[in-house]
């Protein structure tokens, strides 16, 4: 094995995904268990980690991890870091779990214009992990059950936002009547309902009307039963778009360029529905989780960094 | 017995609810059962009917419902009607059933701004008889499940439009993470947090990301687990309000009088987020549906009224 500069870890509810980076960074190697906090059963933490990580142990490696693993039911918390936050911030707010063990990623945390908390953990870092530490302002959406919005510049988060999109989309598809209507064939193609979905997303509708044409649509003949799921993400999608764009603009970050940091399937979406508003959005890059732990690490001081 | 005019059934999806009425409407008595169309099992419609009204079967009586009896799931389907709707126009879509059997009014018909079809079936009814026939021009909420909004004027149903009030609420109570929270013990007690549910509906931000404030404000402790039901349910009331005046202004409706028709408890809580909304709202009357189908009943010639 090439030598290691740092051991990073992604470590989630239902996941532990664990980098294995030399000194610029690079990726060495991937683990990946189901070793989320919430499936650890009687298992200790630092044997969770021992498990995820195998042959890679070597205390000479300094060991870095984000995501729930730093909320207060993870191995230890690690409290939120308001917004603006830099990557010198997050360094500052890491916390140690004890000899062994790893050092943690502060969450981060703002409030809304209406004056209402928004926290992520673990999203903050691949952020920070996707855009250059250099990079102009830019919006970086990170689409997921709770869809996070973040505006970065030069190594800072801004302020961020987020939506409930894929767990919405989830309760009305598998607990709604409109879901009870999905069991039918499909009509003429998945991507032309999820574009007619969007397009009502992106309109000036109220939300609890919108979702409701699901239903008159199906009922009209207008829609496919079989096509209900598609349209109903292209309508969360598009509204999840039009309200963000609107809480950027009052940000002032109506110009910036949009990053989405997902999936190829995920993010292959959200660039069709950017595309549908008028706004041109790009695929961020993989590995976002562990570039950005190398960067909060390296400011950190826990990995030595050459410097030209 | 006092004799009857009119035999009047609101027949809807789990119960069918039956007037006797005299020739100037009023309610001479009520029989309820748990008969509706999707309860009926091997029963047919017939003796059903028979069931529901016992004693109350005369020949020589007129019987009229409303609701989903009228349904293609139905007893016989009657098509809807397109608004602007009248109670000439419903008297006129009446289906008869065949001998022994019974009338059954029309659902109603609309398209949105964006040209999606919006349909109801039953609540025609209860809004033309919960509006004087002779009333200027009223804004009558139905809330619940699918909540109904309807702009009338002097017997005429102008324009509708459907919130999923109640049920987006129950999914995400029981379905999402929002409604993990909630087991746990309340707060300084239900109607703060109500209305403060209802004052950030009312605000200026989008809905997938203003549900998820039910999580942060648990989260930061500013908002009790036991509460989170209640400030969802003022959450989802007050952007219904605040969406649909902006449908009622767009059809000039937003100076005219509001009517709510519900139960006590149901109206109740409307009139509460009304008034903090600014806008003016009073309760209709009980048996709407009776006085609706009573009205219908006339203006199709099922009923002999004495004219002055």
């Amino acid at each position: 094995m090439r030598s290691a500069a740092l051991i990073a870890v992604d470590w989630g509810t239902t996941h532990a995904r664990a980098y294995r980076l030399d000194d610029a960074g690079s990726v060495l190697g991937v683990r990946a268990e189901p070793l989320g906090i919430r499936q650890l059963g009687d298992l200790a933490y630092p044997d969770a980690l021992a498990r995820l990580l195998g042959d890679w142990i070597d205390e000479s490696v300094p060991r870095i991890a984000c995501g729930m693993v730093g909320s207060r039911q993870g191995w230890r918390e690690a409290p939120y870091v308001d917004c603006p936050a830099s990557l010198a911030a997050l360094s500052r707010g890491l916390v140690e779990t004890g000899p062994g063990g790893i050092a943690i990623v502060p969450g981060l945390a703002t409030r809304d214009a209406a004056g209402v908390p928004d926290v992520m953990r673990g999203e903050e870092t691949q952020i920070l992990g996707a855009v250059p530490a250099d990079s102009p302002r830019t919006l970086v959406v990170l689409p997921g059950t709770h869809s996070k919005w973040a505006s970065v510049e030069r190594g800072v988060v801004r302020d961020f936002t987020t939506c409930m999109t894929g767990e919405l989309h989830e309760a009305l598809v598998r607990h709604t009547i409109l879901g009870r209507l999905a069991d039918g064939p499909s009509g003429a193609g998945g991507d032309g309902a999820f574009d007619r979905g969007v397009e009502r997303g992106l309109g000036a509708g109220g939300f609890m009307h919108d979702v409701f044409g699901a239903r008159t649509l199906a009922l009209a003949g207008d829609l496919a039963p079989g096509d209900v799921t598609e349209w109903l993400s292209g309508l969360l999608v598009g509204r999840e778009i039009r309200d963000t764009r609107r809480w950027a603009e009052q940000a002032g970050d109506d110009a910036t360029r949009v990053l989405v940091v997902a999936s190829d399937v995920l993010a292959a979406r959200y660039l069709r529905a950017f595309e549908r508003a008028g706004i041109e959005a790009v695929k961020g890059p993989a590995d976002a989780a562990a570039t950005g732990l190398f960067r909060i690490a390296c400011a950190a001081g826990l990995v030595a960094v050459e410097t030209a």
